[in-house]
Order: C-alpha cells, then sequence, then structure tokens
C-alpha cells in the first residue's frame, strides 16, 4: 500500500505500549493465548474486527509500512483492544522473533500479488516464506489466506500444493455465502462491491 | 443433460461403426496413437472439434444418455474425423474397458454438479472414479477438468488434493487469457457469454 510519508507515525507509533520494537526478545514468550499472526496488516481493518470478534486469541500484526501502520496503531487505540501486538518490520524476519511452533494460525489477507515474474520470490506464499511459516506454526498449524487476485490464488495453491501443505479448504467466491465468523475489511469490501469473487484457501502444514 | 426421448436414436447409433458396443473387448488394444477420453461427452461439441484439431490422438467419448450421444454421432459423421470412438454406457464400467495404464488423459468437462450431498458419490471427481482413473491412466496420465459450477470444482480440487494427485494447474479464470489449443463447446460459450468464470485444474497421478 503506498501512501504520503507522515510525520507523525513514528513519534506516534513510539508511543504505542503494543508496538513491538524488540520482536527477538518475545521469541518463545509471546503469549499463552492461542496465537494468530497477520503479515501484512495495513492498516488494520481486519486485526481490529478479528481481535474484537475472538478476545481469546493474541493477535499480532506484522506490517513494514511504518504509514500505514501508524494507522492501524490508532484504530486499535479507538477499539481500545488488548489482544493485538504489531511488529512494524518485514516478515522475512519472522523466524528471528516466532520460536518453532509457536504460532496457530497464519492471516495472509489481500496480500501484494507482485505480478511480474522477477518478484516472485516477494509474494507471501513463494516457498522462501513457506519454509519460515512451516517452522513457526505448531502441528496443528494452518495458513488462512484470502485474496481478490485470480492469478496470486492459483500461483499460491500450487506452491502450497507442490512443498508439501495440506489443502483443507478452498473457496473460489468465499463471499456468495455469509460468512460472519469472518470479518470484512474496507479493503474486501470494495471488491465485493465491484461484484469480483473473492479467493480464499486454507492449508495444514505437514510436520 | 435431460432429453426427449429419441426414436431413431437407438437404430441410428447402431450403423455408426465408430460406436463400440463391446468396450471389453477392446481393452488394452484400443489405439497405437495417444488416448484421451472424455467422460460425459454430451452433443459431442468439444470431442469433435479437438479430435479435429488434434488428428494424431485417438478420442474416446463416453457418454451414457443414448438421445444425446446420437446427436454427437451425427456431428462425427458430418465432421467425417476417423480418430474418435464412443462408448454409450455409464463411465462406472470404466475399468472393465481399460487396460492399466492403457490412458494418457482424461478429460471431464462441465460434469452433472450433482449438488446434494447424499449424490456425492456420483460425482465424476469422487474418490470412487479417481481409483479408476489412477488404474486406467499411465504414469504420465493426468486429469484435465473445466466446470462453470464453482463447488464442484472446489469439491474436486479436494477431492483430488486429498487423494495423493499431483496439482499441475489451476485456473478460476481460464477463459481470461485465450486459450486456442482448447475447444471451446456451445455449452462453454454460454456461460462465457453470461461473464461467468470457467474453472480448470490439470492434475497428474501417483504412481
Amino acid at each position: 500500500m503506498r501512501m504520503r510519508n507522515k510525520k507523525w507515525a513514528r513519534p506516534y507509533l513510539k508511543e504505542c505500549n503494543f508496538v513491538i520494537s524488540n520482536p527477538q526478545e518475545y521469541k518463545g514468550k509471546w503469549s499463552d493465548k492461542k496465537i494468530h499472526v497477520e503479515i501484512g496488516s495495513g492498516k488494520g481493518d481486519y486485526i481490529v474486527n478479528m481481535a474484537l470478534m475472538y478476545p481469546d486469541i493474541m493477535w499480532i500484526g506484522i506490517e513494514k509500512n511504518e504509514n500505514v501502520a501508524a494507522i492501524m496503531a490508532k484504530h486499535l487505540v479507538e477499539a481500545n483492544v488488548n489482544n493485538v501486538l504489531l511488529i512494524i518490520q518485514d516478515a522475512t524476519d519472522l523466524i528471528l522473533w516466532f520460536d518453532k511452533n509457536e504460532i496457530d494460525v497464519i492471516h495472509l489477507n489481500f496480500s501484494d500479488p507482485w505480478p511480474k515474474k522477477r518478484n516472485t520470490k516477494r509474494r507471501l506464499s513463494n516457498i522462501r516464506f513457506l519454509e519460515k511459516y512451516s517452522n513457526c506454526l505448531n502441528e496443528n498449524g494452518k495458513i488462512i489466506m484470502k485474496t481478490d487476485n485470480a492469478s496470486l490464488f492459483e500461483y499460491s495453491i500450487l506452491e502450497f500444493c507442490n512443498n508439501n501443505w495440506i489443502l483443507e479448504d478452498i473457496s473460489v467466491d468465499f463471499r456468495k455465502n455469509e460468512h460472519n465468523e469472518d470479518a470484512i475489511s474496507e479493503y474486501e469490501s470494495k471488491f465485493m462491491k465491484k461484484g469480483n469473487p473473492i479467493y480464499r484457501c486454507i492449508v495444514g502444514v505437514k510436520k
């Protein structure tokens, strides 16, 4: 997500006690609750609503863009939730922050499709990332992925299946039926209004 | 496909030398060419056009409905192709007709989705059929499936992946790009005109 530089972003984030600037020090001791990690949380629409719906889960949002993350932080303050932590860094370092088997679910929502072939490695469902997820997820661990981008979805399904992940669910039009259990972000809502299908899959790790 | 009974169908099919009434006698000796089998060929739109496009392949159409098959037979006579054979019987008997490793590709085009749960077993991508396909396909054998039905597609992908088939390709909007290598049937064309996506996957057998 591109966004103009916000001068207030960095100082604001510094003041937020739910922003974790030293995530490697939390390794192995994030929470006694179930841990759900969202990679690329953007403005936080999804994670804020899910945290409100599921207070017994510890939600950890990862977002590398400070300007976007600052908006998410504001939402979190306004919503007054206490079961969300944020890491404002690049998710490539995931295994430095989480212990083996520490995460229950990884959420990938409307991730950057990186359409050009030379950028394949940057896609969050690329094998390079899958190996890291596999390390950090526990033995019942899952990835839940949602996207409006057909090409990213096709790529991801193949990448999961060809790298030994277990396809547990697939939907090529997830919002065709009501899913009150899953929050709809503003971004997602835009695509739904255009009549575009939302693709979703759940894959389980094989340990 | 429902269709009024056609009195001329049975006698007409009897006269067609490409209609094989005793397929079990062909077991192991269908052809020296590559063998592509389409299950549920309907009026034959797909198989006739593919046979014209790929004359070096022996195409075998299976269609249990005589009235529909008779229309396909007429198309075949008109198109004057000599690389199509028809079996007018129920595909549950597939392994009686084909030897182990005899088939190169099985095509499932716009198969009946059998939406009710109690009819799951009738879906052509149900495990009951997959085991038969696996038996008859050679070690590089594939299933190529196309459908406009989201639920059938989702069901099939899960059924393939959970039964050890290798997902080689998946498309959630196959006709978004041109695919001149693949014939478009009248039935498919109707869905495309409505703007509905065509789903397609290719799965390889694991031997």
